[in-house]
């Protein structure tokens, strides 16, 4: 059977300040109407059954996701003692599955990307997991870029192998030179929209991934907690997909985006005529390009080009589209009577 | 004896969020923490006790006037019927001094200006009205340009008088290149700083200002309401200094601003050393040459770049300082539930 685990422990400041510790970045309605955790869930459902979706999330987040997904069943949560990054994640989940079903196969996600086309997406998960079970690899999607992006990981296919590649290598955020290089070259997005089989999967990292050597015994075990103070905090790219030979790429067309800051939104959601996307009681005036998000009164920019405006929790921030991604810097300058509820 | 007369019944809508009908530009405290109305009586009375200061406003801002100015005697409130310029309302006023004192000299300022030097302010006063007093003039007092300035009107003196010069003649908000001409040929921004005995101007206005001619004798006889019905709007300036022959400027170089827009707070308010101006819990981050005024909670501008920011009445506003002066054009677009209190 074929399971999906939902990867939603993260924690940010990006989207300060309607993102807290406590409601991070998954948590927000940032494309539509709903949290992106809802429409990540949603969006694999018509694969796979609730019963088999699982969802990794920190303790403090588990009751969150518990409430946002009343479809899932609420012991599919599983709530990590503390992060530990995406390697132990993903054991701890796929020896779960394994535990139901010996020859599960998993798919692998996150929680806060936002899909243009929920049906390709699909199409797309549906062949990686095919290719894992195929060809007996551990498959990552491809997402064909539509732009440089130097925040991106990229992921450079070589021979072909059943319906998709063998992996080159990955280049991990290239200056904005080399992704277009690369991107020249074929080189694609590395989602991190992962499938293999749980049998291929514990053969791999016990061969390529000492950082779970003294874990996986306790996850066996179902000793969660010792299971983590055992492990090696490593991401499941870094640990494994850069070590196996049995890594593969599988390329996929759907809009795929890991919405990094408030200036994403332009991608992301409906912009009008002049590129300014507004949520809430927003006004964009004789603007272009300027995101404004309004949630407690009506916020209105006259004559603002690529400017990013929230007002959320009683919070306004003002700043340009190139520095969103950067707020970490500017939360490290603000009073914490203003940052206290910001996130890591 | 010397009088002051205050006019104080403008509306306007370049404060907005901030100002409204009700409350407009000279009720608010944009220099520091009191009303510019009541910095502009302060600025006045060392020169002339509070019995003779005379108040110009609306029927709607009296009540409002009375409250923020306690050292004024209530009667010294004059609330015109409607607004009809200044011509009318300095008619009033200067025949109100003259019933009480046939030699009333009378210093006619505007309630919603900043002054940088009270003290200055009032040397400048004092020379007026003795220039005024002495040479039976019509006077003006002319600010030192210290920029070119395309909004203000502009005085160009002629042969000297006295402590000052005639007033050779206006130019009303010339062209940004015009007034650097001007400035280099000695022009002076008109500040609307008038200064007049009450018989000269009374025998000046029945020579040259017919607008008010029907006016003038219900007026003496106290009919106020008679009076604006029996006048013709029209500006001071244009009804009689730019007619009479016995107009004069003296020159001043006290700092001396109209406030025209939030932009203008930038030479209004102490800066920090990026040149932002804050007021109320704001927050400028890696920014220059903002103005950020936050009233009802947090604001926070990160790498903004001569931005206004204003939050005010539970709204927010984000433009350009080069926008500022134009939030009439923001406010027709506007729905009228954010701009029913707007101000004319």
């Amino acid at each position: 059977m074929r399971w999906a685990v939902v990867l939603a422990g993260g924690v940010g400041s990006r989207f300060w300040p309607l993102s807290t510790a406590a409601r991070p970045k998954q948590f927000l309605p940032l494309a539509g109407a709903d949290p992106l955790i809802l429409d990540a869930v949603r969006r694999v459902l018509p694969l796979v059954d609730a019963e088999r979706v699982l969802i990794v999330t920190s303790q403090r987040l588990a009751d969150a996701a518990r409430a946002a997904l009343p479809m899932i069943p609420p012991g599919n949560v599983l709530a990590e003692p503390f992060a530990a990054s995406t390697a132990p994640a993903l054991a701890w989940a796929t020896t779960h599955a394994a535990r139901h079903d010996p020859h599960a196969a998993v798919l692998s996600l996150h929680a806060d990307w936002t899909v243009g086309d929920p049906a390709s997406f699909r199409a797309a998960a549906v062949a990686a997991l095919d290719l894992a079970e195929q060809q007996d690899a551990l498959v990552t999607v491809g997402a064909v870029p539509d732009r440089p992006e130097a925040g991106y990981g990229y992921v450079v296919p070589g021979e072909a192998l059943g319906a998709g590649h063998r992996i080159a290598h990955f280049v991990e955020k290239p200056s904005l030179d080399t992704a277009q290089t690369l991107i020249r070259q074929g080189a694609l997005w590395n989602t991190g929209l992962f499938a293999w089989t749980a049998k291929r999967f514990r053969v791999e990292v016990a061969a390529h991934t000492p950082e779970l050597a003294d874990a996986m015994p306790h996850f066996d075990a179902g000793r969660v907690e010792a299971a983590f103070r055992a492990a090696k905090p490593v991401s499941i790219d870094v640990g494994l997909f850069e070590r196996t030979q049995r890594g593969a790429v599988i390329g996929a067309s759907f809009q795929w985006d890991d919405v990094g800051s408030w200036a994403a939104l332009r991608r992301v959601r409906a912009a009008d005529p002049a590129g300014n996307v507004t949520a809430g009681d927003a006004h964009a005036v004789a603007s272009t390009g300027c995101v404004v998000w309004s949630d407690d009164g009506p916020t209105v920019v006259f004559g603002m080009t690529d400017t990013v405006v929230v007002r959320a929790r009683g919070i306004t921030l003002v700043t340009t589209a190139d520095k969103a991604p950067d707020l970490k810097k500017l939360l490290d300058q603000l009073p914490a009577s203003l940052t206290g509820e910001r996130g890591a």
